[in-house]
């Protein structure tokens, strides 16, 4: 079975670190997220696919979710000594990644081609791509109408501000990533992984192209709600769902993905919501989504593939 | 007593480390080679810069002589782990450094304000300057008509090869940076530091107008030899000076030294080079410059002081 997986950060990889105990992981593609990339200090960094390649070659931290285990902080504390901002985080080995990310990126090789590099030499079976080679990036608009890249309101401001508007940056001008279009093509399953259908699904299908290729496959996408009992998991989802006029639970997130999408998980402790998802003509699959530990996780994916 | 001071690297720094103790810093202002400067995964290096500010803050590797004490080495560890050369070694919280100086001059700093800046948070007295804002590269022909980068030949082929000519790109259309010719004008005594005449204070004497400056202020210049019994005492200076027609030795590097500096530390060990020395119309001081220890260091200044 060839799986493609649409995929934000923590909660995607954590339901992917499942999939590949459950599949061959030389059988999965994963499409990742782009919009929250940023450069700091010029370094290019790539948040979203790192967390997912890290998780998946076994070494992120796993305590936040994101960056390397036992990594030291040396580099950012010397910046801070010598009078920087403190209030982005890269560990030592992380920026490591970033350097030589941002110095093939400088030498003209596609991003596609730099994570394809990346993935492999960390011993990452399953194939990983930016949604895009071309830049996009999530912005949001606050309501005192600051205009704030993805970081700043993420890590910087905690997701405090309170959201008028989202905005993918570049999106409208940009292309699939070779091998996007012919994963969601040719996959015999296709999973949206427990991610913020806001920023973290919606610069996918934001990418021209992508949104179109899944609805011709809408059977065979099954999407997973990241909403368990009207709150996220993890991540503001429930605080920017209302900015795209999304109800906050299992159904709003499957009724957001009715064009694309016609098999929904959602966690069995939401089991009113199946009924009115059904109503939507999307099969409703009740599993336990809360994923506590890998085993959850990976029980999660065998009963999604064997749905 | 204000006292300016020509420095290269690691020689440089142990002299210095031995001038601070022996007068007030803050009259101490030192003009440092920017000619081996170099851009790795795109930031900006300034080893010798560096150097004598690690130095002066108390925080370098003392074993090595460059960067700083207990760093760890994790960024360029990952970055071989993904593939790249591993020759060039740069520790963590040194890259912490290059990082916030490479956006400062990203965002338009001069690198005479940016050194400042890291000298002053590194709780340095001293003034230190780098020889030119503009960009100044040692290059090296070797005897195949290759054309090597400073660090090339320097670190990665550990100056074995058979050099021909040393070229400093840029010098010519290069200015001295703020500070520098008053620096000289107004010093009461000046001192090259023992570093290598060819590619430590060949690149300073290369900006036009310092060797000028100099040249009208040669009896308060006192030059110290790098070259103790005919063998430099770090690196390849005696395989240089013959490259520019220098002899290696105290007397040949006087001689060189002759329209800037009407003073010449040698080493004790050197006698009979005081005389022809002398002979120059150089006053020629016998004294133990092998530097071993930071007490050496601080005696030598002190007996240099008081010369």
């Amino acid at each position: 079975m060839r799986m493609t997986a649409l995929a934000g950060g923590v909660g995607a990889a954590k339901f992917l670190g499942g999939l590949v105990r459950a599949m061959d992981p030389g059988d999965i593609t994963i499409i990742g997220n782009t919009g929250d990339d940023a450069e700091f200090y010029g370094l290019h960094v790539s948040p979203d696919l790192d967390i997912v390649i890290y998780t998946l070659a076994g070494i992120v931290d796993e305590l936040t979710g994101w960056g390397i285990a036992r990594d030291t902080n040396r580099a950012l504390e010397q910046t801070q000594r010598l009078g920087a901002e403190g209030w982005f985080r890269l560990g030592d080995a992380d920026i490591g990644t970033h350097l030589l990310r941002t110095e093939w990126l400088r030498d003209g090789v596609l991003l596609s081609e730099v994570t394809d590099r990346i993935r492999r030499r960390l011993g990452v079976r399953a194939t990983v791509i930016p949604m895009s080679d071309e830049q996009v990036r999530t912005k949001l608009v606050n309501t005192n109408g600051e205009i704030l890249d993805f970081q700043e309101y993420f890590v910087h401001r905690q997701h405090a501000d309170e959201i008028e508007a989202v905005v993918f940056a570049g999106a409208a001008f940009s292309t699939p990533a070779p091998g996007v279009l012919e994963a969601i093509r040719e996959a015999d399953r296709i999973i949206i992984c427990p991610s913020n259908p806001v920023i973290s699904i919606g610069p996918i299908l934001a990418v021209p192209g992508i949104r179109e290729a899944l609805s011709t496959r809408r059977e065979v996408v099954f999407g997973i709600s990241p909403i368990v009992q009207g709150a996220a998991l993890k991540g503001p989802a429930d605080k920017l769902l209302p900015v795209i006029e999304v109800e906050v639970s299992a159904y709003g997130v499957a009724n957001h993905y009715l064009d694309v999408c016609a098999n929904f998980v959602l966690d069995y402790r939401d089991a009113p919501d199946a009924k009115k998802i059904e109503e939507l003509g999307v099969q409703a699959i009740q599993l336990d989504t809360v994923m506590e530990t890998p085993e959850v996780a990976e029980r999660l994916a065998k009963e999604i593939l064997s749905a």
